[in-house]
């Protein structure tokens, strides 16, 4: 059987429970995990970036935001093709990484799962969510976009974006035809016909690499959060409750499993492949 | 005249005056300011690097936290020695950058100062506050710390550290004799005595590098932010008031003019001689 | 549908309408089109180089020299593959690069085409000639060579090689195999005769992937101009024309849209992906 | 006919033949292999490393042990696909390399076969094997390995690890099946059982891209050459000889011809894309 | 005796004596110089660029135009210094390089001096000049200018530069007093005064460093080389000759000798300590 | 009082105690060890490389040979200036790695000092040798050498060399003078007039930077351990026995404290501060 030719982009929305784990997160990410992933997948993956998220505005935050990062790759072969096996090494995840992501809950790591490793993490991906913690976002999409519905042409000359990316789960009985009739019938031209936004893109998460429960993403360009704020408010007044809400207020679904999104502008901290030169502290 | 070897250490700290820049101020810096500073100083700058804030923490406020970022030059060359003039190219540093990191006060860009350049910028330094901006800081430090009164010996593998690097500004007509028997005597020994500090590093500001209003840089570690507060309730309630004090509360200094600081991880967001390749994007 | 994994090596030939240009076409590859391509293709290329043009010798524009550079790159989805879509970012591309190369007459920016983005200068390629202008060269070829024809064992350490490339479009209404026998058969042999050439390669240009005018491209190595010079004027002397030449002189072909070339040595001025630093200037 | 894509790994093992060799042979590695490979093969090869060997340990040599480097490399295409074809370049690749290497007699380079190149000494690969000297090794394996053994999620933070690399070639009339059933029944359980070993890998050389000799690639990892010992005489202890044997003694085949080995930590000396800067000499 | 810390910058101005040489130049610059150098003086060395040569304009040569490169070092401590000695290794230098510079009659290698290195050719430098060639140019200056007369305050964003620099050499007894005169007295300001310069800029050559024959070296930028020529025709027409002239007409001294000069834009093909990898070749 | 500039280059000899600890040396040096260092020193260090040692010839050991490698610093600043202190971070010293250097007995960890960091075991230098171990050398010497005595000329391009570098300290009570009387009289015109040695260098060891045991480090180049052979039977063969000798036998001085050695080819294994790209591992 041959290895399928498959590239994806992949992306990995990431919070931090609380601010005391912020700088905890970046120690094991810098530290152990942009090495550990290196060698594991250099021979197949193109990019590998992290994104510093931009601190979530106010009204952010029943939009699921996520306050740390964005971690992207771009995949030759599909983490879940079949081949992709038996890992010499495995990457060093100590089970703090998933509280401290509040993917887990916050309470003393001794009574934590052992033996919990990154690719567990991942595929516990659209699981793990309960009342108190948000689930390992972990979404594929295509390396193009399927559609630009504004803002074609617009070029790094044109200034600083305030770029917000939103990944959509419908609720359960909801097909991919039905959320997406809503969200390109109700909800997106909302955004295109008010003048403070400047791009939007979006593309179908592709569900059946990994089973994500996000079917949608969605990035909407403003130039800053105050743009956002005026614009969101709009979209809170007008954009009418589907049939299948499962919450009552804007945006109609509930925060981290049905709706997450992060703020970010236009270039990431650390294109890891390229950039990344060892842990080296500040003297 | 031969030019003076004169290895030094230089921190800007900055802030975003709203978010609504932050990402603006990423762009400009990113984009153009570090292409422009390693043209202009690559053969006598040894290190150059951007670390990006903590977000501050509940109660930083009056200890006028910094909530962007701190840029670190190390010279082998004074940047204000006679024999540093007559710039090839000036950096492109068009005015909103002080109104975005708060320099100037937050008004329409055409009634600010024209032709303000970076080195006009830098040498406004100490004098530019008033009731509603905060100084250009630019200090100079020794390469290597004056004195370490705490911590000794830890090393990288020790763990994460949440740094917190504080500038003191004794009032004026105290001098640093003066303003450093305070900070010795009375405020240093009760983060020296909490078992929730674990590193204390300080040296004197070479204030005669370019008149910078701040006379002292301390940098304190704890292992996150509760820490760092628990330890502040510690330090309000038992460091007595020095006789110079301008303010009546802790720390007995107004707030960016008086007392200056920023949190830290260990790491750079960007070691830019090294890792900086030019404005890439995220697709 | 999958996605094809189709690797290809693509050439864009470069030439300045006039000296005044050359600095400005540089000053917009180094500060713009570097970091913008990188931006937009780095998931998927696999090496991105320039290669600065050598001078043209006495003698080499009736062959469609061109005097500035070698844009190459190595695709591993062909850049026209319908997945290929709705670029985050289009690349800054001012019209005014198009008068610049040539490929637009040298008139009043202001008079120019609007919008004009590199996907539709790209895409212009084969059709834009006029008799002031060149055609936008835009040539698929295969990564590996489809023959080689002299020289084969040549290594990096037999010495420094003048290397001329040529591209040829047959006229409308020759097909690639009647092509090919006036090449194979008149043209090539009069080259792998002679002597004071080293090594020849070609390979048909694969026309299907964007209609490029041109059937094929050859790369013949020599020791220098003035061995080209030597050679070419036997060839000019002993090629008989082909029955459907359109220009009665030697090499029978109208230059740029039938004829195109460019001299080059061993070594790109640069590979972009792993040397370009930004926009560094010279103090 | 389209181009497969194609990912493999391959290995070739290196020895030398004399220590009078290792520095002239790291000279021609590192002054010119490195850069001629480079130039090849970037546009499809995602990773081109060395690892040097550690020194064989006493009792090593039986086992074919090799005592100079592993080169490895991460392939798109396979480097046997027809379509990889006419270099433009060949590597400078002089005979002396081979003798260096043990692949040829260690005779006087006048008497050797003159226009060896690279490939022709790849393709030499299984077949240059005589009493006096060992075969070129040129080994594809998969990407990921087919089974892992024991020491499933191990992680780089558990400490440094000394790696055993052997391949086993079974003897002529001696099926895939045949041989491995001895390898998974009676060699490798040995090794899973002893409490010494902490990690087994193995895959099946890819034996149909270019007709390597060698069947099985097993890797086994020990905390150090004391412990390989140990476990090495038990094995010797308790093995059984297979009755395709051909020699009469553990490990049953002949050494390099039937067993090759190598002793490697865990990181290259050199990842040759990422770190190669040219030949930069120690003054 | 301590080493004296010396921060100073170095040009070469190269040309090539025919086209023919020129691809040669580069492969010994790049395939041997840049590698040899960076391994002699990286200890001490902080910037070693090449700047590419734009053409020579009409009317450039009678200015001792140099057609093929910059080479640019920032030195922390004196080459001439007399620690600097004992060379480990001597950088490979044929002499066909001083034919290839025109620094040497173009004639047979076998006439040429033997065993002519690096550091004999650069002490050569202001002595090897005939009627038949051009002297080495090894001129040292300061790492700031001495002055700007115009343009203070440009930024790399105002648009690309055409900078023209030149080296001139005083006659035999004209005292650098009595050259300056001339200089700032009368010849720089019908620069200054032209609206179609935008930037001059002038040092004093350091030639008490290497006695090197120049004694000011001049950077005049315009926008492209029309306006160069239009500014230079008004300079020929106006500039009066000065009494110690050894040439009737403008600019009064002979080419080479008496009057160096490079045309540049604004950026390095090769910043050598930070993107040099190696002597790869085009497939 | 200001910083002196004090150019040097000290030179790291390493051995490992038992192969047993060569890949836990290799392990803690590039995960721990390179990081650390860069992290303390980047802005003051211009070069900082490590040069795999060749095997130990035999007949190497009397001379205290070496058999792991070279660390080899540019300082810009003595490492032992009295501003040097008060480190931000100590680095990660295990006191196993002394053992497995050999240079504290090989004995259970838990028996060795405690606290033991770089610094202290840098300082214990030329401290630590007894009967069983050999001390931490760490010499200074000059950036330049003191004398060439053979091979002036020497290019990358005349071949691979096969270095012989050696530390000679004199037996107490012999001074500089006397020791160097024999080895310029009696020692080294042996290697001189042998026509089997190509290069010859050597310095004094700058002793007053930190104590150091040993008096003057030589540099011997040979073609390879065969050439060093045949000359070191005649050395031995023939050079007298000084008066202060400490051992009846050539060299006759103590192995590792009175005579230490390490063979090296002409590159390093990894330029630090250039290659450093983290810790990745092999799949």
């Amino acid at each position: 059987m041959a290895i399928e030719f498959n590239p994806m982009r992949s992306l990995i929305f990431i919070r931090v429970a609380k601010e005391q784990y912020r700088h905890q997160l970046r120690h094991w990410l810098y530290r152990h995990h942009i090495a550990d992933s290196i060698s594991q997948f250099a021979p197949y993956v193109s990019k590998y970036a992290y994104y510093p998220a931009l601190p979530v505005p106010p009204g952010g935050d029943v939009f699921g935001a996520h306050n740390f990062m964005l971690t992207e790759h771009y995949w030759m072969v599909s983490d879940f093709d079949p081949h992709v096996k038996n890992k010499t090494f495995t990457e060093y995840f100590p089970p703090e990484v998933l509280r401290w992501q509040g993917n887990i809950p916050d309470v003393d790591p001794g009574s934590l799962p052992e033996n919990l490793d990154g690719d567990r993490a991942r595929e516990a991906d659209c699981a793990a969510a309960d009342n108190t913690t948000s689930p390992f976002i972990f979404a594929f999409v295509p390396v193009w976009w399927d559609e630009e519905l504004k803002g074609k042409g617009r070029t790094p000359e044109d200034g600083s974006n305030y770029r917000w990316l939103t990944l959509i789960s419908y609720p359960e009985g909801v097909s991919q035809e039905d959320g997406d009739k809503w969200v390109f019938g109700d909800y997106l031209p909302v955004f295109q016909n008010h003048p403070a936004t400047t791009r939007i893109l979006t593309s179908r998460v592709l569900q059946e690499v990994n089973h994500c429960r996000y079917n949608r993403l969605i990035e909407i360009w403003f130039d800053g959060p105050e743009e956002w704020d005026v614009v969101l408010r709009k979209a809170q007044a007008s954009i009418a409750k589907p049939a299948w809400a499962t919450v009552d207020t804007f945006p109609y679904l509930p925060k981290y499993t049905g709706y997450a999104s992060l703020f970010l502008g236009d270039i990431a901290e650390s294109d890891n492949m390229t950039q990344y030169h060892g842990y080296i502290t500040m003297r």
